[in-house]
């Protein structure tokens, strides 16, 4: 054995003096995806060990808002008074996925919605059965029920019949990822899963062409735990990782607020590339400045630096951070009309400091410094289309047009290094099967090496369609399917 | 052996029944890199064997426009009257390369732009001292010197002094990669470098952790040869394999001319990562429109179905076509007034269809179906300031600036899908050391592997600031110092 082993340098089975532990199945990470992988594979009958980098398991979906994206009619949906459609569903996830969808993936958790919602709640998960009306970056209250993405926003609206289906475990506020960590977590210690802490993957054991098990560093020492089945990685992305982001997806590096845990280091993502897998759509990820709440900056403008819109403001606002990220020459700002002042009583989630202010428009323009005449005219159009309900130029929804004509304006500064925030993380991962098995840059399957979560690329592809609750939906879906496929590979 | 090589299963020398043949040195690929690489290889006093897949050498090279980036100050930028510097031309291309930049490739490629420059002259290369000066895709006559790239153009404009860099090689029109290519492989012939065609590298051999050589097929048979110091690969990018564009590349799909040759499939590429290289910016390539010549396109304006501009319209082909293929959602219109007609005699490169035409701008925004009095605002604003030689709204280079006052107007459409041109290839592959070492995903290099061209990441990085040149650039120089590297490796 090297004195340190590394993703990159798998160790030959031969090479193994001792086993510290055997089992049929390993997950790597205590996170959704890795405490679905578990339950799964011991209820196939499966011996299964969890190793938790951390010193205690949870992973990023502990500290998550804990929204699950599930529709096609479920209980909650039902409960609240909406109804909903597979078909519909899988055009909006297919869509938001943009270009690099995967589509076998997009369906199978489709087709599988109402299934999943159920698993959960046997594991104990519950759903309040209550709708939360406004934007929001979670329901505020225990509601489980809300709109997460761009299902009423231009240009999906278009594309798909929307339904909300963001569901948050219960919770009151933010934390929906507690309750839902805590159940699975309990769940997979009563079936018999055995959750090791502080042990830290380092890279596969090999034998031949089969992934035959895992050195980690336990209590400070690298032992080699043997997985006669499978080796199920759940370790997360790397939005932690600073080298990994340069590297593999730089536009991520403007972000300000890295969303995860210290652990999302990559090092799941690196195991798997070391024992052959490929890692695809790495360049991607969330890109958030949330501009709500308050929901009334729906009604807003937002320009950039020629004094025009150039999105629809009543996007998610992953939609938006992703927009703007992608031009980093331009200044960015948020307008308001007096009759959102209101608004101003306290700071906007996204900690934008105030650009400027002005008793008309042409005063607010001067302020920004926005090419003489441009705002203003930006304006005019604006207001003529929204007194008839209509935004041909940008495709807001009607709900969201107020003319802004009541000054004094203000405007707040959007523009990336200001203040703002833009929450990030990645989607990049390992090329996997629906069934979590892992694949070579040729499509082969490498034996025994299994992704789920933020070690594989799922079903959130890309940071314009990204809607709350694809992340933790995948994560849970894919690893329960990886960790049945592990526990019971021929 | 397994009944046919794969990348992903490098070979154990240990299971190597006979070799083939034995060298010092490996080219994969005889391109602009690959036979640059054997070269020098030959020049350090290695036996080098190149295999190239196609009938004979040339590789993408060979197809191409032949414009090679230089600068600081080369005789052919000289004896035109220009100065440059070799600081301007390290911050342009840091710049062009986006936030993905490989700083120590650039910096090392522009304090060697000179001896580059010379040592091409020494292999023969011949650039003629002339300047073309209007904007076009390629000199149309025998002139060498033309700027190639967005230096003039904001926002590159501001960040470093322009200078024409682009250089091609002697030939009248669009082929510089005809004498680029013949004096180069001549050449590397007259060094010794043994050149076998249709000679297809499948795998690696590999010696513990060194690659100890290739198994290829020559003549319809699988041979193994072995390579005592090193394997450098240059097979090209992967732009002709839709499989790895769509998994790999997806946003370049929705191009509709790949610019390269049918060998441009990845392989060289999938042997780097099989044989335990990362590859990375694999999402990255060339996205080009060409809407100019007529190099009077840009006095146009150049508006989406908001009826905006959206960039300066002074910009280098491939940042419009990347800012356009980034927005599928969008229509997009070249509009011009009558004083621009005469360049209707003949089509534009682009293939851009008439999309509408009006005597008032009024009627051809009604006719391109853009929002009520939007294309009218933008116009007005844009001549506005254009009279006074000003573009403050996207900053298009005053001496572009014409009021479009003179009707009737006309307009092209741009939209991907509808007609236009736009032309792809790939920029990601393996990551390597500036010496050609590929790295693996924990940056350690893997011993005996080299790449260069687009089996690597090299300069150009991203499409928004790609400039022509930039490639072969790249593929010559650092083909050169892999070939090099490999050559005197311990």
């Amino acid at each position: 054995m090297h004195a340190t082993a590394t993703p990159d340098r798998p160790l030959p089975i031969t090479d193994v003096a001792q086993w510290y532990r055997e089992t049929d199945v390993i997950v790597i990470g205590g996170g959704g995806a890795g405490a679905c992988a578990a339950i799964e594979a011991a209820a196939a009958g499966a011996q299964v060990i969890l190793l938790e980098a951390a010193s205690d398991a949870g992973g990023s979906t502990a500290l998550a808002g804990g929204l699950i994206y599930l529709g096609g009619g479920t209980p909650t949906q039902r409960a609240c008074g909406f109804e909903d459609d597979i078909e519909d569903m899988y055009t909006y996830l297919l869509a938001a996925a943009g270009p690099n969808a995967d589509a076998s993936k997009v369906r199978l958790y489709c087709d599988n919605s109402l299934e999943h919602y159920d698993w959960l709640t046997h594991q104990g998960v519950e759903f309040k059965p209550e709708y939360y009306p406004d934007k929001h970056t979670n329901t505020p209250n225990e509601a489980a029920l809300m709109t997460t993405g761009n299902e009423e926003a231009w240009p999906y609206s278009a594309i798909a019949k929307a339904a909300p289906r963001g569901h948050k475990p219960r919770i009151k506020g933010d934390h929906g990822g507690i309750p839902l960590m805590a159940n699975l977590l309990r769940r997979a210690r009563e079936q018999g899963v055995e959750i090791i802490c502080e042990a830290r993957a380092l890279t596969t054991i090999v034998d031949g062409e089969e992934i035959a098990g895992i050195v980690a560093r336990i209590d400070g020492k690298e032992c080699c735990v043997r997985a006669r089945r499978g080796v199920v990685l759940c370790a997360g992305g790397f939005i932690m990782n600073e080298e990994m982001v340069a590297r593999y997806a730089p536009r991520l590096a403007r972000g300000n607020y890295p969303n995860g845990n210290p652990n999302d280091n990559g090092s799941g993502i690196r195991i798997g590339i070391g024992a052959g897998g490929a890692a695809i759509n790495m360049h991607e990820g969330f890109i958030c400045t949330p501009f709500y709440p308050p929901h009334q900056f729906l009604e807003s403008i937002i320009v950039d630096d020629s004094g025009q819109r150039f999105i629809n403001e009543d996007v998610y606002h992953g939609r938006l951070g992703s927009a703007i990220l992608d031009r980093p020459d331009r200044r960015f700002y948020l307008v308001i009309d007096s009759r959102h002042f209101d608004v101003l009583e306290r700071p906007p989630l996204g900690g934008y400091p105030v650009a400027g202010t002005g008793e008309t428009i042409e005063e607010l323009e001067t302020e920004l410094a926005l090419p003489e005449g441009t705002l203003a005219a930006t304006l005019k159009t604006y207001n003529q289309f929204a007194a008839r309900g209509e935004d041909p130029v940008q495709h807001k929804h009607p709900k969201y047009l107020v003319a802004l004509d009541q000054p004094p304006y203000a405007a707040f500064d959007l523009t990336p290094g200001n203040g703002a925030i833009y929450a990030v993380m990645t989607f990049g991962g390992l090329d996997t099967l629906p069934t979590g098995e892992v694949l070579t840059v040729e499509g082969n399957v490498v034996p025994g090496l299994y992704a789920a979560g933020r070690n594989s690329a799922g079903i959130p592809r890309c940071a314009e369609g990204y809607a709350s609750g694809m992340s933790i939906g995948d994560a849970t879906f894919f690893g329960r399917l990886a960790g049945r496929s592990a526990a019971t590979r021929q």
